[in-house]
């Protein structure tokens, strides 16, 4: 087998087999096939595509080019969730310690923030003390005393991926949907889940901008998970606007305790309940969705998804008094109000600029080796659909070390549109798939 | 500028401007673009093409990555011709002399024998004696003193098309229309060439298989070099059979002193004629195609030519006695004749096949680094139209040292379909294209 005739049958709209895919990783991560020979297959891939059945191949050829987290000795159903990134997007946090309550087991593996979107770990780092370095086996310990655990990827799990990403991201092919599919999707069934639930984030705040991309990345997710045998669902959800009141670290960690207590935004609550209620259908612990999100709206209201999420932060090195009183805690030294020009109704907030402004405060990085602020974000004091009166203020901005106020607050000015009559609030909700949908399976 | 950027302009079916193009192929060839992301971009260019234009700025930044000849002292019209590679194809070595005889001046930088393909540099090395590797200098002095003289292509011209060639080869990206054009005229030019007659050969011995594709690159070339504000005609041939009578290194050197002695076979002259005559238009020495072929036919008939070549033969070092007297020298110690299975009319010989067999023989390399046998070919003693009775010989064999008689008599014998009735031989010439035919200067 040679690797350019694999890209000329490529290149000509030809389906490449199990054994094929497997040689060109395998290869690739070996140091066989050279960087110039994968990115040329690449770029034939975003123009030729990928049937879900050579996305699995691929996706599994990448599982296979590193170790997978061995959570067999963990009891219950291994149940995760990923989320394709946005502003305010706060799930993981609620999401976790609920699907847990509710009997799940959630081995959580999350990123960091980059650009304009925020990262689960920096968010779980601004609870002082809070640890996601975790060892494989203290990860595994957490697992099963609090039914999940946070912690970082581990550079063992899918190296295909981490060279693959990192030559797709300077030779113009990261946009391709099978691509995308493998790179997500290997990494999670790397890190132990069984079945999972994606939350394709679509609009502006969102890396895919528009329905039909937010549909065709849901579609391949679910159909690829199929094509493996694994039991997969994805929820198209709204990212025009943030999700909730807050955009940054510690900020969200404040809006999750208070979502844990019974007192969410309701799109922040209605999504990460949706959400759930995913989980326990595919971990048999609700016969549907509704029934699910039943199940979880009674596990948020007793409180005990909440001493899931504090024992969590006590497990994991977090200081519990940070996030019981968590107006104590990280606070930015600067915090400045954006006063309405006019009176009105806030007819939309766009997310990707109030995700760039958050940035530029100091709650995310431009590039990877920047450091990122707990205090630093944006609070939302007036969302959509709410009323204003001139001179009211409409969101704070709370200035991290080294941020840049005044950049950001010029972006956050025009994330603003006001209007003379009420919009009713768009549903977070706009799409649900399984693989019964597809008529897969 | 970052070459991500370009790539992604590309992908995106963008044009390319002249510094983008610049910038690339400069970065490149200074170590400081790295072949993955010249690979996706060509990846990028085969499904998203270029403009002439783009194609043009392409050629030009290929030519300043290297030195280019300087050939301004020689006086005269500097006029060269192309062929993008046959079988047979014995062309140069008496449109050379010819056109030099006419008051052309020809600087002719040629390559090597590969796969089913010959080379003109191997041709003229079957020749005792001759030399090829002229320093700059002697290639002037011999252009000067017989008007033509033939060499191997210098190192220090067009690197970045060494490098992309190499690159191309690897990945996928051969087969595209303007990465091609930008590769055989930055050469050509580089090579201090004012005005190219381009030989585009079509059918089963030939690199473009199909009209259509011959035409796309004899548009592509005769538009491109209208953009560089260049010279530029291409005449598109028929490579369905091979050219003349003999496919083989020093067989084929015989066959061109026949040529030269007026005795040629009637495609081959038909062919030399027609295209030399292209050059003298282009070097202003005739107002138009058939006053050019009526000059030539009689500086062929005349001995003129003849005369330049065997200058040429003394000036680069050739025994002048083995081309007047080409029985005495290399001959295979195994010639073998394939007899003719029935009797009738020869319909067809197969340019692919016996380009194959004939390479088999040891006229051609596989790889690179192998040798070639002078003395190995074909001798076609049976050509299309011809009748043939049972038994009689179709061709014959010269078996060079390493070669494999039985694979080349079986493709020998493949090659060859016979018929009841007699067809009239096709014409070489199909198509002829100036830029005054399409429109451009």
């Amino acid at each position: 087998m040679r690797a350019v005739d694999l890209i000329v049958k490529k290149r000509q709209g030809g389906a490449l087999g199990q054994e094929e895919i497997s040689f060109l990783i395998q290869g690739y991560v070996r140091g066989e096939i050279p960087d110039y020979q994968m990115a040329s297959l690449a770029m034939a891939v975003f123009f030729k595509g990928m049937s879900f059945e050579e996305t699995g191949f691929l996706t599994r050829a990448m599982i296979d080019s590193g170790q997978t987290m061995d959570l067999s000795a963990v009891p219950g159903p291994l149940v995760d969730k990923h989320s394709t990134g946005g502003v305010g997007d706060k799930v993981s946090l609620i999401l976790a310690p609920l699907a847990a309550a509710c009997g799940c087991v959630v081995p959580m593996m999350s990123g960091r923030a980059l650009g304009h979107t925020g990262g689960t770990l920096d968010k779980l780092e601004s609870i002082p003390g809070y640890r996601t370095d975790l060892s494989e086996e203290r990860f595994a310990d957490i697992l099963r005393s609090c039914g999940f655990a946070m912690t970082g990827q581990s550079e063992r799990i899918v190296p295909a991926d981490r060279m693959l990403y990192a030559l797709r991201d300077v030779t113009g092919t990261v946009e391709s949907v099978p691509l995308i599919t493998a790179s997500i999707m290997s990494k999670k069934f790397a890190e132990g889940a069984q079945a999972l639930v994606f939350d394709v984030k679509c609009g502006s705040g969102a890396f895919m901008k528009s329905l039909d991309q937010a549909r065709e990345l849901a579609v391949s997710l679910v159909r690829t998970g199929g094509s493996l045998g694994r039991r997969v669902r994805a929820v198209i959800s709204d990212m025009e606007q943030p999700l909730g009141r807050t955009a940054g670290n510690f900020l969200e960690v404040r809006e999750v305790v208070e979502t844990l207590r019974g007192a969410g935004p309701p799109d922040l609550v209605e999504l990460t309940l949706r959400l759930t209620a995913h989980m326990l259908v595919l971990g048999g612990l609700a016969p549907d969705v509704d029934e699910g999100e039943r199940q979880c709206r009674r596990r948020l209201e007793d409180g005990s998804a909440w001493e899931r999420f504090l024992a969590n932060v006590e497990a994991q090195g977090g200081d519990p008094r940070s996030v019981e009183e968590p107006e104590g805690v990280p606070r930015a030294g600067t915090a400045v109000d954006l006063p309405a020009p006019e009176s009105g109704f806030v007819e939309r907030v766009d997310a990707y600029r109030i995700g760039l402004a958050a940035g530029l405060l100091g709650a995310s990085r431009a590039r990877k080796e920047d450091p990122v602020r707990p205090e630093a974000g944006i609070e939302l004091l007036k969302v959509q659909g709410e009323a204003v009166e001139k001179g009211e203020a409409l969101c704070r901005l709370h200035l991290g070390k080294g941020g840049n106020l005044e950049e950001a607050r010029a972006l956050t000015r025009e994330a603003y549109r006001l209007a003379d009559r009420r919009q009713e609030p768009s549903k977070r909700v706009m799409e649900e798939l399984g693989s019964d949908d597809l008529g897969e399976n």
